[in-house]
């Protein structure tokens, strides 16, 4: 993973939403960056950009990488793959291009490792820029803490999965766990909510949107009615060992 | 989850062990202490102690709660849980008394709602006093991390389980996922490494010892013999979708 450039990228895990709960190693690097980079839908702000408001230091040069494509074409449509695929691609030249002279910081929700957007450019940086990832808080540590209950004690087990995974496989996960947190849901709700009820999870299950950012809401999923935005979790808390 | 307390127990997360991953929020919470709480081994320093050195404020008064037990006796001994329990009451007592009148910052390693002791005390002390907690960066995210691989892509599954269970139920745990947490290590290590080998993941697990502290080591699990350190984590990285 070394490489001759002069200088990095270093990718910024940025926490669950409240700016407060980014790490000071993230804080104290994006204070410092010459150039930040972030991820964003087209036409959006985006929501790392909007964490770090205030933050960025004077004339620092930003780069905002639109994705190509979200929701309007499937993830199992090879075209999606191709679009993203040449997106990433010429993202890493760009990043690679600039660390061979100075530092670039890109701005990454939670924590970087985590399911995130920003290991499809470190997989194509290998070799060609010097990296560093720090971590971040996780989205689920900050939506679990906002329902103030642990979500898992003892020996508990602890399943994360995604909602775009088939009823059937969502249906058995969630039998098979203690305790449970699903990510991505947006249209996936409805299925989420049928493999809940085949468990016998309905009533345990929450649902957090926007988890410690101003317009956070913690409900019982039961409750709820309608869509949900793109930053929801819903958790099933552990019940395990205690003394 | 209002009380008539004029102070609180505020629980701050540290998260993994570097000082510099603790979120902002946390930082300021210790630097304007007049309390400090925090759990220890008897005779010990205590690694949550020792995380804030040199950020304490002066004249800041510490309470160690030194555990009445650790691994002398059996956690599913009568006798563990009665002594546990009573540790637990007489520190709620303690730390409800000065929230009566002033704020107390109890540290806690991680993050303290996944697994942290702080949980004992926060059920004990519903009711009687305000309390906030501040999320952390898990070990775990330090952990991934620090192999330089992301642990789950895709709609990987990832499982967290605690060494402490079954070998057949590891075993189970380990075959039916993609991407693999395995935390409370010690002793448990050979029954751990048997469970891999019978699931066929030998190969694929790695070590990572007091992530992202000083001392910190990253092996593959196979390469390594002999005991492993109380901060220690077993990983298997998920290999999902990715363009
Ligand atoms: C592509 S994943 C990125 C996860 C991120 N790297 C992390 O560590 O949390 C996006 C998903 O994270 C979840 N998420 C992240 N932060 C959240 C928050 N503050 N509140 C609710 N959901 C959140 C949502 O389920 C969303 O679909
Ligand atoms: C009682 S649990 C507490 C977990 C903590 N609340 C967290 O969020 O990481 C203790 C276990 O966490 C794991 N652990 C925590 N921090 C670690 C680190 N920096 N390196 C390795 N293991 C760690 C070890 O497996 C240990 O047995």
């Amino acid at each position: 993973m070394t490489s001759e450039t002069a200088g990095k990228v270093i990718c910024a895990g940025l926490g669950p939403g409240d700016p407060e709960l980014m790490s000071v190693k993230s804080w104290r690097a994006i204070q410092g960056a010459r150039h930040v980079a972030y991820f964003r839908k087209e036409g959006r702000k985006g929501q790392a950009r909007s964490l770090v408001e205030g933050l960025l230091p004077e004339g620092v040069t930003e780069h905002a990488m639109e994705y190509p494509v979200t929701t309007e074409i499937h993830f199992s449509d090879p075209e999606y793959n191709r679009m993203m695929a040449a997106f990433y691609d010429s993202w890493a030249d760009t990043l690679a291009e600039i660390a061979k002279t100075e530092n670039v910081v890109v701005l990454c929700e939670g924590d970087p490792f985590f399911y995130g957007s920003y290991m499809h450019l470190y997989t194509r940086l290998q070799g060609r820029a010097a990296q560093e990832i720090i971590p971040g808080i996780t989205g689920m540590s900050g939506c679990w803490t906002a329902t103030g209950q642990p979500i898992t004690w003892g020996d508990d087990v602890l399943t994360v999965a995604m909602a775009t995974l088939s009823e059937a496989e969502l249906t058995r996960r969630i039998q098979e766990t203690d305790a449970l947190v699903v990510m991505k849901i947006g249209r996936n709700l409805p299925k989420l909510r049928r493999a809940l009820q085949a468990a016998g999870k309905t009533q345990e299950a929450w649902l957090v949107e926007r988890g410690t950012m101003p317009s956070q809401t913690v409900q019982k999923l039961s409750e709820i009615e309608g869509e949900v935005p793109y930053f929801s979790i819903v958790l099933v808390h552990g019940q395990g060992r205690r003394p």
